[in-house]
Order: structure tokens, then C-alpha cells, then sequence
């Protein structure tokens, strides 16, 4: 991870159908714009500390949003080739994401507030408990989620329902749809009677660096890739003040498929693994990249290869991913053992130059490789063929933290055999998925999006309302007279 | 932090009144003795599945050390010269403590359940979360605490309520106490049916390194020094997988007593500062260690130095603690306008060679040395007069993270003058006391231990039932039939 610092050089924003240059909407910061950035920002958490404008602020935000989704739309399209209806359906997540924890702001559960009154008899005092905003709230923009993991997405939302304000890191893939969701959110808290500094953006790669490391960041929020999100938590633990890094770094999100779920659906599951890891050209991070199943079943093999290869070429978020996918993908393919089932490789045409094809790779589990554990992002998959428990339990033990793990079984199968699979799957994962397919995560309560490293730095979630607990610690009152304590601790 | 390696060396248990060895109850453990503990206690993680049987373990755990309570309290007393009463009321307080989080781990209610049922309108599935242990949690023992932060003590509870396996690095200044502990906690695990490895023992500075680096230890629980805590801190989040590291580092404790408290109760303000300040001889995490009060009120400070000098000199906990106070205190006196108001120092006696006498300083805010801001372990407190609010302020904003802020107010003072002064201590503190003194920590709910770095590496709480969740993470299952859902998630 290294790049150098040009602080004022304009960010270009690309066409990833064309590879041009559409224009340069923003600058990259400097050492002194950081700081500018994040002063600003720290200057914001008193007013911020009223908890119904907070809440007026993400349903104003959420409505500008809405209200601007023509441009949004076209800017998002243009920077990610994402497609008008992925990207419609992304603005609505993050639109109901911000209004759910507008919910969550202006309810108030979350702050778990306990009391215990003062006992004389024990000499207790009165003590209670509530939760405080940590500070000024570091987010990085995912490459992948223009919207719902960047400049509006979840890490903003949820900081600035906990009380945080927020300055974001923009992607370098979207700067314009940044700067465009930026000034929404800047326009909405203005119009709540918040300051626009409740959200800053930083572009550049040192920018980040230094984000990271500023004295009154309190926390980060980041999604991206396990080499940059390491070298940031490597930084934030490093600081004088070591402060929350909760980042999410990639995941293999495994795929377990039992004999009798093999043999008795095998058209179903295949098609459904092609839909599943294809799909967002296989750029989500729920993508399931390997897949444990029974030897000996073509048919459920060869129905995914078959939907996979309808899938269309289609272009890459940027240079960087592309180039990293047909990499990873043309060396995976070289590793003993390998069969290649659908060849991943490029689909160069003169106008989609960042276009790749799906690939599916086999491999018997006694030839699993090391590289094989590692996320290729992409629509890459590998099927793994166990012949036996012992085959299938030896692979289990090497799966690394996952965001996600799959069971599929049959109805019928007895729970003393699928209970102790999922038992091994559960320490893996932070969702266990059954009979069904990891993409696709719902921005409910009851959403885990988090898991063991490298799926996430932190025992947190990225996605639903509990997701504010990232930006929060526990702050005790004792013996506090009413009129000193906050709202929510008196009786 | 260096110490040579040494591994099967006896480890001394040594009286500090004394400062001669009493025996060696244990032996330094080495590489090979910490991958042993460790996998051992990570083969125990099935068994602790079973959450009423937790709950059973924490009873017989605090029954056993009851019925054990007059050898503990006599090695306690012996390697500490903490004395009975004050062990005593440890003792009391480590039993409950293990009552009240078994009666956590059978309630569940920490679990968090939320359930989201499948949405066929939405297509959204059925999502059910609730909370997994993290796996081998490694736990600190602390030297000031032999019982409630040490072997039986807050980490271990919360830890086994949570379902993690410990392994404790023992303190040297109590290994025998250590060591009768764990045999009673593993005592304990037996006699309700899990396997006495749910708890293990290891001696030895680099055997605390080895522990924090194993691959299979997923948490670390830390109370002790700064510079040790960080070296750990520091450790964990280096490894391969780092893992989460919640360290009590040192915490200064600052009091603020305004104009008019200092004004209307200057006795009693005194004599509350030296009871509070010289509690444990000093050698408390929450002892007031700096105190904001107007200058020119002579009776306040009076008060306190009459009450502290009564105090007669007690030896400290080891030579290594011993030492530190008096430099530390003998440096603090050097530095520019620095006024001794009780002469801090040895009290060497020829029986008593680790004694030590409580010191008292002064200063005006405006010489608020660097030096002064950081913890001094012992019965040293230091009094900042502030001459206006300009003075108050600058000293305010330099505090350093902290367990407890105190303000001392007057009952008849308007909330307009008090409100904003605790609102600039609440962003330092974990718990805001007012009107009383930081010392004496309540193990109940609303408790919170914990604080801003380097009070705290992690927004956690040490003391009080919801030290659960240092253990825990989410998991949330998904379309998952209710024979392999956990009971706690079944409709």
C-alpha cells in the first residue's frame, strides 16, 4: 500500500465502460485539509448531541437523496457501470438505511440504559448507565457500493445516529457521486439547523492515511481490501491513543453442500451458486467463493457452469479490480490440481475494455491450496470435492473468518448430521445462510454483516441497527442530580 | 518490559511485609506449557455450550472459594500485606461477582436475541440473532486485586458466563493465592460435569507473551500498568489475526471542586480526598490522583493533609510498586512550583522494608507539568489551584482519558454554572461521580470500568454484568430450521 501524495491534484473519475476520463469533481487533501476536515467536524458534537435532530437530520438526508436519485443515478452509472437497476435498488437500501436509524436515533433503545437506585442499607450509590458518542467517526468508501457502503451508506448513518460526525474518505472510483451525496447531506443538516460539518469528505490516498492517524479521529469504519484495511488497522492500533478500527477486509463465504442436498437438488443448487456469485459481477462481498460438495455429481456441476456461461461479459469496477481478477483468477487456474470447469478471463471489446468473464474452477479437497482460502473479488468460484467426512472436516479446519457460511441440505436429513456441520461453521462466520444464498443482506435488526478475521477487525456489525454500537462506549452517572444528568437517566 | 525466559524456574511467592520468600507455589511456564493451556481450554468449548451448566460452574465456584475463605485470605494476606479486612470485603465481592454473572449466563438475557421472521412480500428471510463466545479468552491478573481482578476475579466471570475458556497469566505477587483459586475453580468444573481445563494457570512474564500470540486465544483481558499493558495491546493487534485487547492501563482520576463547594464544605471535602486517596494505600485503579480546586482555600487543603498524615505508613504491594512510588513521587517534587504539602517517602523499619508514607502536593494550574498528568501508583494526590475559569479550561483540556471524573459542587449551584463543567469531563471519564469519591466500585448493572485510553483500550467495562460482552460476538442464522437453531433462538 503505497502511493504518493499530491495534495491539490484533481481525482479524475473514470468511465469504467470506456476507461476515459469524465472529469475531475474533486481535490486530493493535504495533511492541513485532513486537519481542517476533522477540527471542523469535532467542532459539530455539541450540536450533534441533540438526539431528535439527529434524527431529523438522516430522514432530511434520506429524502434529498431520493429527491436527487435522477442525478445520482447517472453519476453512480457513469463511475461504476453498476447498471440503473442494481443502482436503483442500491439508493433505496440506503435511503430506508438511513430512515431506519433515524428510527434508531430518535427511539433511543440502543443506548441500553440501565439504573441501579441507591441502596442505604449496602451504601450503593445511585449509578446510571447510558452510552456516549466516541468523537469524530473516520469512514472509508467502499469501491464496490457507491451508495449503501460509501459517502451516504451504512458506517455514515449509523455514526451519525450514535452522535459522531463524520468525515468520509471518498473512493476513488466514485469521487463525483461522492461530492453529489456529500453536498446532500451537508444541505440536510443545514436544513435540521445542524452545521454542514456534521459531514466532511477527504479524496487521496494519503488523505487516509492521515485520517486515520489525526489525533481527534475516535473510530474508523472501513470496507475494502485485506491488504489496504490491514496497513489502516495496523495504523490505528499503532497511534499514541489506539482508537476502534472496524474494518472489514474480505471473505470467502463458504458454501457446504451435503451428499443428499446433492443428490436430490442438484439443478437447483447450481443454478443457484451462478446466480449467487455472479451476481453484481460477482463484486459483493457476500460472494461465495468456494463451495464444499460431494464428488461425483456433474449434474449439479454442470448446471452451474451452464448458468454461468450465460451470464454476459461485463466491465469491472476499475482497472485495479479487473487486473486483480484476472491475476488471481490465471494463477489460481496454473495450481496442481485445478480443473478449469468455465474459463474466468478477459472479453476485451473496443468499447468495454474492463470486461471479464465468469470462471468456475474444481479441485478434489486433498489438492485445496492455501491461494484457494484467499478471496478472489470477482465472479470467480471454486468448487471443492471432498470424498468423505475426514476429506470434508479436514478442509473445514483450514476455511479462514468468513462473513458468511452456507449449509445446503436435504429436508429430510437427520439433525445429527447437519447439527454437528453447522457447529463447524459457526465459529467461522458471522451469518450462517441454510438453504439459501449469502448475497443479498437485509438491513434488519436482527443482520449480522461482520464475522472473524479477515471478515471483520472488530466483533461488530456493518449492516442493521445494532450497528451503532461502533461508534459508542458506556458512560456511568453517579449520585447525579436530575438536573444534571442527561434526558434519557432521569427517572 | 524484558524479562529473560525461564521456563520451569519456581516461582517465588515473597512476603512484602517482609520481603522474604515465603515458598514456590508454581513454576514459569514456557512455550510448550502455554500451547498445552491453551489447547486444552479450546477443547473445552463444547462442553461450556451448555449455558445452565455455566451458570452452575460460577455457583460451585463461589461456594468453594466461601467454604475456602480462611486459607485464601491467609496466602492473600501474606503475599499482599493487604490485611484481613480489606481482603475480606475482596473475597465478598469476588464470591458475588460470581453469582451475579452466573445469574447472567442462565437469564440470557445478554444474548440480545433479535428475530426478524422471513418477509414474503419483501422476499426478505427469516434473520434470528444472538451471541457467540469468542473462544480461549487469556486473562491478566492484577497485582492490587489478588482475588476480584486476579485468578476468581471480574474477567474470569464474565469470560466463563460468556462461554469462553480461560486461561489466566497469574501475577507474580500472588501465585500461591493464584493457585488456590484455580484449584478450587477447577474444583468447581468438575463438580457440575465440565472439564477442569475450562480453567488453567500460567506463571511467568514471557509466558504472558506466548499467551497473547497463540493462535488460539481470541481475547485478551488486561489490568496493569501502562507500559506493560501497551507492550500487550501492541502485541495482539500484530498478530496474523489480531484479536481484541481490553487493557486497564492507569488512570488519573481528576476531581474538580468548584468555587463554592470548596468554599461551603472544606472539611469535609478534605478529609473525603485523604479517606478516598489513601484507600488500599493509594493502590486503587480509581484512587483521585489530581484535584481541581480554587486557589486560596487553605482550610480544604488543611484538612486533607491533617486527615492524610494520620494514616500511618503500610508497604506496598512488591518492591517493583514500592519503588516506582517513590520515584515517581520524589521526581514530581522536583519539578518548578511544585509544593510539598505532606512530605511523601519510605518508612523503612527494619520489619517492614516495602512501607511507604502518603504525600500530598500542590501546584498553581498555570505550572500543570506534563509529568503530572500521569498516574503515580500509591497514596500520592496532587491538587491543581485554578485561579479562574481560563485556568480551569486549560487544565481541563490536557486531562488524559480516565475510569471516573468527580466534580464537587455546591447543592444551591445553578445547573447553568455545573452543567457545562460536566459536560467537559464526560468526553474523559467512564463513570462521573459527583458529590462523593471515585473509590469503591459497585458490581451491579449500571456499573461502568472502563474509559478512554489509556484508562481503557477497548470501550468495554471490566466490573458490572454487561463485561459479558468483551466475549461475545454476533452470530445470526438464517432460514434455519428450529432443530438446528440454538434454544435461544427458537420461536
Amino acid at each position: 500500500m503505497t502511493a504518493e501524495a499530491r495534495p491539490g491534484a484533481p481525482v479524475p473519475s473514470t468511465d469504467p465502460r470506456t476507461g476515459t476520463v469524465r472529469a475531475h469533481p474533486a481535490r486530493e487533501a493535504g495533511p492541513a485539509d485532513v486537519h481542517r476536515a476533522v477540527t471542523a467536524a469535532h467542532r459539530t458534537l455539541d450540536a450533534l448531541a441533540d438526539r431528535p435532530r439527529r434524527a431529523a437530520l438522516l430522514h432530511a438526508a434520506a429524502d434529498l437523496l431520493d429527491a436527487a436519485r435522477p442525478e445520482i443515478l447517472a453519476a453512480a452509472d457513469a463511475e461504476t457501470a453498476l447498471g440503473e437497476i442494481r443502482l436503483t435498488g442500491e439508493l433505496a437500501r440506503t435511503t430506508h438505511q438511513l430512515r431506519t436509524f433515524a428510527q434508531t436515533a430518535a427511539d433511543g433503545g440502543y443506548l441500553d440504559v440501565r439504573i441501579d437506585p441507591a441502596d442505604p442499607a449496602t451504601g450503593r450509590p445511585d449509578l446510571r448507565r447510558t452510552k456516549a458518542p466516541l468523537g469524530v467517526a473516520a469512514v472509508f468508501a467502499a469501491g464496490n457500493f457507491p451508495l449503501a457502503f460509501s459517502v451516504p451508506g451504512g458506517d455514515t448513518a449509523s455514526a451519525l445516529a450514535a452522535g459522531c460526525p463524520v468525515v468520509v474518505k471518498a473512493h476513488p472510483g466514485h469521487p463525483e457521486t461522492g461530492e453529489l451525496c456529500a453536498r446532500l447531506l451537508r444541505r440536510a443538516a443545514e436544513s435540521v439547523g445542524l452545521p454542514a460539518d456534521v459531514l466532511t469528505t477527504v479524496h487521496g490516498f494519503t488523505a487516509g492515511t492521515h485520517l486515520v492517524q489525526h489525533p481527534l479521529t475516535a473510530a474508523v469504519g472501513f470496507t475494502g481490501s485485506l491488504r489496504g484495511g490491514r496497513a489502516l488497522h495496523d495504523l490505528a492500533a499503532a497511534r499514541p491513543r489506539p482508537i476502534p478500527f472496524h474494518g472489514e477486509l474480505g471473505s470467502l463465504n463458504p458454501v457446504l453442500v451435503t451428499e443428499r442436498a446433492a443428490a436430490t437438488r442438484p439443478e437447483e443448487i447450481g443454478t443457484g451458486l451462478a446466480a449467487s456469485f455472479t451476481l453484481g459481477h460477482g463484486q459483493y462481498c457476500t460472494k461465495p467463493g468456494l463451495v464444499l460438495l460431494p464428488a461425483g455429481h456433474p449434474a449439479l456441476e454442470k448446471a452451474a457452469v451452464t448458468a454461468a456461461a450465460q451470464v454476459p461479459a461485463a466491465p469491472l469496477l476499475d482497472p485495479r479490480i479487473r487486473d486483480a481478477y484476472l491475476t488471481g483468477a490465471a494463477h489460481r487456474t496454473t495450481l496442481p490440481g485445478v480443473e478449469v470447469l468455465l474459463a474466468p478471463g478477459p472479453a476485451p471489446t473496443p468499447d468495454a475494455p474492463l470486461a471479464v468473464r465468469p470462471g468456475i474452477l474444481a479441485v478434489a479437497a486433498e489438492d485445496l491450496h492455501d491461494e484457494l482460502l484467499e478471496e478472489c473479488f470477482g465472479p470467480l468460484t471454486v468448487l471443492v470435492r471432498y470424498h468423505d467426512d475426514t476429506d470434508l472436516h479436514a478442509a473445514l479446519t483450514r476455511l479462514p473468518g468468513t462473513l458468511t457460511a452456507t449449509l445446503h441440505h436435504a429436508p429430510d436429513e437427520p439433525p445429527a448430521r447437519t447439527r454437528p456441520l453447522l457447529a463447524r461453521l459457526t465459529p467461522l462466520a458471522g451469518r450462517l445462510v441454510l438453504n439459501s444464498w449469502p448475497t443479498g443482506v437485509a438491513v434488519t435488526p436482527a443482520m449480522q454483516h461482520g464475522g472473524p478475521y479477515p471478515a471483520a477487525t472488530t466483533p461488530t456489525t456493518s449492516v442493521g441497527t445494532t450497528a451503532v454500537h461502533r461508534w459508542l462506549r458506556p458512560v456511568t452517572y453517579q449520585d447525579t442530580p436530575p438536573e444534571l444528568l442527561p434526558a434519557e437517566l432521569r427517572d
